[in-house]
């Protein structure tokens, strides 16, 4: 029998016969590495114990001290579920399964009722049982076609077994349930301590709406307890956080895909926060020299194609209208191109540089039906989009203003939790892009300049530059743990070029501007649901949908006082309601606690005798009592102060 | 020879030679009539007066006492243009020709230079040198062939002589120019006294964008001097008022066909004063009840389908996007079922009515290219719409809620030359509306009661409701005299069938709801051209794009005042701009002034020793020194105000 050698992290080499298993190797080397192996990494690919080794390779034992073990127990937890689903329900079939750093799936068609979360608990038990039988989990090798008869039945096991390129399939066997495919396994059904199933969501076939709706049973598993406990609190805050939850419980949008998936509906309340902010960026835009327009969300499509999005980013526009008398119009997936009319529109001299034109610019991108999800991926989005045409040397100046914009726009939504990238081209390919290098060689520092000035830390990426130019992105994370850009700042020699830009210098000559374009708070769409997870939909109060809530003791008695306050406080600007429902004064106090309304106020007898208020702030379990033109004096304070406590 | 009888205007008969002309029928009345004779009307139709009339019919004599005449005028003129043409430019082709009750225009295709507006003066010469000439013009009947052999060099000629059914067609010769068809000439070049060429403009041959484009020359003709001069006056005025003059030489907007038909761009001035106009009647609709949304401007076809829009509307709609996975995208062309969506997101209860939604919505409709007009008739809109859904008995509160607003609102734009118009089901024709005799006979007594409530005067129109509900509209009149609607109220009693919307009512059940469908200031497009039209430009201080124009008399020792006084202002809200360019004073103060500036205000030595200002304000001659926080608080409060005088 031919030989192959192993090599150890140790860097020790060692022959063993071809086809040698990973549980031979690891006994070869000790009794207890034997025990304590689960799995192994064969020239850093998961391979399961009982997978022949045909050639030399890297390898490494894996134990229950190796993360990777994690997906082991994660593989052998999706293999009992679906042992446990079989036993429970014969006729059942299975459509996808995926493990991956957030646990697992596994897609199921039960029928004709559906896989309920209640259901969890019993098919849970089904699958302890299998645990306590231990039965062997054995690997094996199956001709495709054999496989194919066995799978004949179901649908989605016969289309992934089609999909298969090999003669023979590996699978996995445990008395008489069989799964296929090239995973990692625990070698007894004994050794899995540790999952748990956390829900069902439904999920197209192949992700298709045109296809059957499956069930998708998710789940996780690790190697002790604590850490399964720390994931299992650290899914119930993403749960508390995630914008979409939120967004139902608060009331603030909805998205039916009934009527146009990937479209947001913004309730009142949602459309009130998204005003407030929408006039907020404008005004402060305006304050920072920029030139609010609007332009139409349709253009000709030759623009598109002169710009140069109809070539390289089709797919992810929407289809072109055919209007007659030869004209195409397209949804825009960018506003760039509606600026630079708005440039050529007149001929420009370098006094009136830098022009800054800015617009809530409203685009279409076309996602993938699967991405989309909540506010966070929408295919009809409203970007707070600017476009500044600058020459060269006035690139480190307006960099600079754009991030000291940013950085007050932060401030004043109090957002902390981001870091900045600069991208650079790589400069071992400097033909990969935009060709011009002296333009690169001095944006490129004078980005780097005005980030040291202003005292910014951030990572420089080399190599992640967009081929028209570097860029600076503000990044941070969503609360299922997404990166996502919050900011941008990008440079575009193309553009110009492209559109054949110009302004008439101090010389007289025609000159090439340069374009930025950046973006301080991205779509209201990002922005918002970014900012709903970030205050757990607990808005500061010059955002909140419901500033005051004022709850009378007795209609009878305080109704009047109560509507002469709101139409007080509503002279002021404030957004003021009161509850007179026939409720008690406790139920009221905790649906404004749950509705996240930043002042709750009572009034009773006492209040109305001494123009006075009974306060209470969200979040605080006790009220105050305070002189009513104070009160209101200092709700419109911290309106104006953007809530922020002290500075 | 066989006769024919001919009935006069005084109702005597007589009997003629059958193909008899009308300058023999006016001969044989009088001398002095056969003198004075234009043309005639034979039947209704206008004729010239040399046709031969070959049956019985009505005549009358058409002489310049008749307005009729002005239709004879301008069609020698449009002759007599052409001929002029055709001398100075042998090779000159033809496209369509029209006179109508504004003048008449005549395409061209002069080449290889176009016809310029400076050249108007060489071609009217041309035309009076022939007037002074006086040939005869001659009527007479050529064959279709011998025609089209005589045009074979003119595509555009040659396709109208083919559209013509008969054999023969009539024609009309002078030396040798020949121009086809039937209308009514002067018999004699000389007949033509008033005249003027009035401007060249570019037109599509056949209105489609994807033919050549021509030069159709517009002019008008009349039987005195008198007449035309009123006309050319009347026509100045329009210029001074049409809102695209005033967009374009007030850099407002622009629309660009090579970028889109139809589809604005608001320059930042333009989009100042939307920007103002939308947060306002965004505030004052939140004052008065309205919850203002976002909702998509996509929406399934479906949704069309149900409304019935696309059955009954879908000429006016943008094609249907295919987006995959089944699902048809359609550019909504109105708001109402967006707001459905909103209304049926929840179970909804009588204690909620009236619900007002409100948005400012953008809308796509397909206009014909040749409809398009500025910012009045635009493909992309964005309305001020508003719906809402009432019960039965609350229509009339809410229907004068409504009227309140509206007039609020005019108040504040100081709009006063509208009228109401309230238009009901046919009495005759019940049977051709919406099913439901106590609903319409009961809204139609509120619609009206309301209105006699307010006092306000209105039209009442029987038989112009909907199919599914009674209106009130607002009419105003354009500067190019369109009417245009201002305002709308309509009840709808259709669509929450159609929706199958309902409350909860008092009783426990379910009701059906009637919505209303209301446009205060219609779409931000159409409201401000009519604006733009109404102002002549002149925006009041509140709505205007620049509030103040400072003028520092030299900039190194009063830039820095103007500069201070500048930031003083913005921090109270104005938008405060400095000519600082090396211009003359006065020329700057010119420039303020055809920009249409409410406030210029120029700074001196004087000035600045004494803290104050020389305001001048738009249109008036003269200027007065004013203190500066007095002149301050006086632009602050003519903003508040809305710049009202007096009330």
């Amino acid at each position: 029998m031919t030989q192959i050698t192993l090599s150890f992290p140790d860097g020790s080499r060692r022959d063993f016969d071809h086809g040698v298993t990973a549980v031979q190797v690891a006994a070869s080397i000790s009794n207890s590495l034997k025990k304590q192996a689960i799995a192994a990494k064969v020239n850093g690919i998961l391979i399961d114990l009982q997978r022949p080794i045909t050639q030399d390779a890297q390898i490494e034992i894996v134990t229950d001290k190796d993360t990777d073990a994690q997906q082991v127990a994660r593989d052998t937890t999706a293999f009992l579920l679906g042992a446990a689903l079989k036993q429970m329900y014969p006729e059942i079939n299975f459509g996808e399964k995926q493990v991956n750093d957030d646990g697992f799936f596994l897609d199921t068609d039960k029928k004709p009722t559906q896989v309920s979360v209640a259901e969890l608990a019993d098919i849970t038990k089904a699958m302890e049982q299998m645990i306590k039988d231990n039965h062997p989990i054995e690997r094996q090798l199956m001709d495709k076609t054999e496989l194919l008869a066995m799978f004949s039945a179901d649908p989605y096991q016969s289309a992934i077994i089609n999909s298969y390129d090999s003669v023979q399939i590996p699978v996995f066997k445990m008395d008489d349930f069989i799964d296929f495919g090239e995973h990692a396994l625990f070698p007894k059904a004994s050794d899995l301590k540790h999952f748990k199933l956390l829900s069902v969501a439904g999920a197209y076939w192949q992700g298709k709406s045109s296809n059957p709706m499956l069930q998708r049973i998710y789940g996780t598993a690790f190697l002790n307890d604590a850490d399964l406990q720390a994931d299992l609190k650290r899914r119930a805050e993403i749960k508390d956080r995630d914008h979409r939850t939120i967004g139902r419980d608060l009331d603030l949008f909805f998205v039916d895909p009934d009527v146009g998936a990937g479209l947001a509906y913004w309730m009142p309340k949602g459309a009130t926060v998204r005003r407030t902010i929408e006039r907020y960026i404008t005004d402060k835009e305006i304050a920072a020299g920029y030139e609010h327009v609007y332009t139409p969300v349709l253009m000709n499509l030759n623009a598109y194609k002169t710009s140069g999005h109809w070539a390289h980013y089709r797919e992810d526009m929407f289809p072109a209208m055919d209007m007659g008398d030869g004209e195409f119009l397209e949804l825009r997936p960018m506003n760039c191109p509606s600026h630079i009319q708005i440039y050529k529109h007149h001929v420009r001299s370098y006094r009136e540089l830098p022009i800054r034109i800015a617009e809530l610019g409203m685009m279409h991108r076309y996602e993938k039906s699967g991405a989309l999800s909540g506010l966070q991926r929408v295919r009809e989005m409203t970007l707070n989009d600017g476009h500044t045409f600058v020459s060269l040397d006035q690139i480190q100046a307006e960099f600079k203003k754009v991030l000291q914009l940013m950085m007050d726009v932060y401030n004043d939504f109090n957002i902390k939790d981001y870091t900045f990238r600069l991208s650079y081209r790589d400069p071992a390919n400097t033909e990969k892009y935009f060709d011009d290098d002296e333009m690169w060689n001095r944006s490129q520092g004078m980005l780097k300049a005005a980030m040291d000035d202003l005292g910014l830390d951030y990572y420089e990426a080399e190599g992640e530059a967009a081929f028209y130019g570097p860029k600076l992105d503000v990044q941070t994370k969503t609360a299922l743990g997404n990166e996502e850009t919050l900011s941008t700042i990008q440079l575009d020699f193309m553009q110009p070029e492209k559109f054949n830009l110009s302004y008439v210098g101090e010389d007289g000559q025609e000159h090439r501007p340069i374009m930025i374009h950046r973006g301080v708070i991205s779509t209201m769409e990002r922005f918002i649901a970014y900012l709903i997870e970030m205050y757990k939909g607990a808005f500061p109060t010059w955002l909140a949908p419901v500033q005051v809530k004022i709850i009378p003791v007795k209609n009878e008695l305080h109704l009047k006082y109560a509507e002469e306050l709101r139409q007080n406080m509503r002279q002021k600007g404030l957004r003021v309601e009161i509850d007179d429902r026939n409720e008690k004064m406790n139920y009221k106090i905790r649906d404004a606690q749950t509705q996240k309304i930043p002042y709750t106020i009572v009034i009773g007898d006492q209040e109305v005798q001494n123009a006075a208020v009974s306060v209470r702030k969200y979040g605080e379990a006790a009220s105050a009592s305070e002189d009513i033109n104070m009160f209101v004096d200092s709700v419109v304070a911290d309106v104006n102060n953007y809530s922020r406590t002290n500075d």
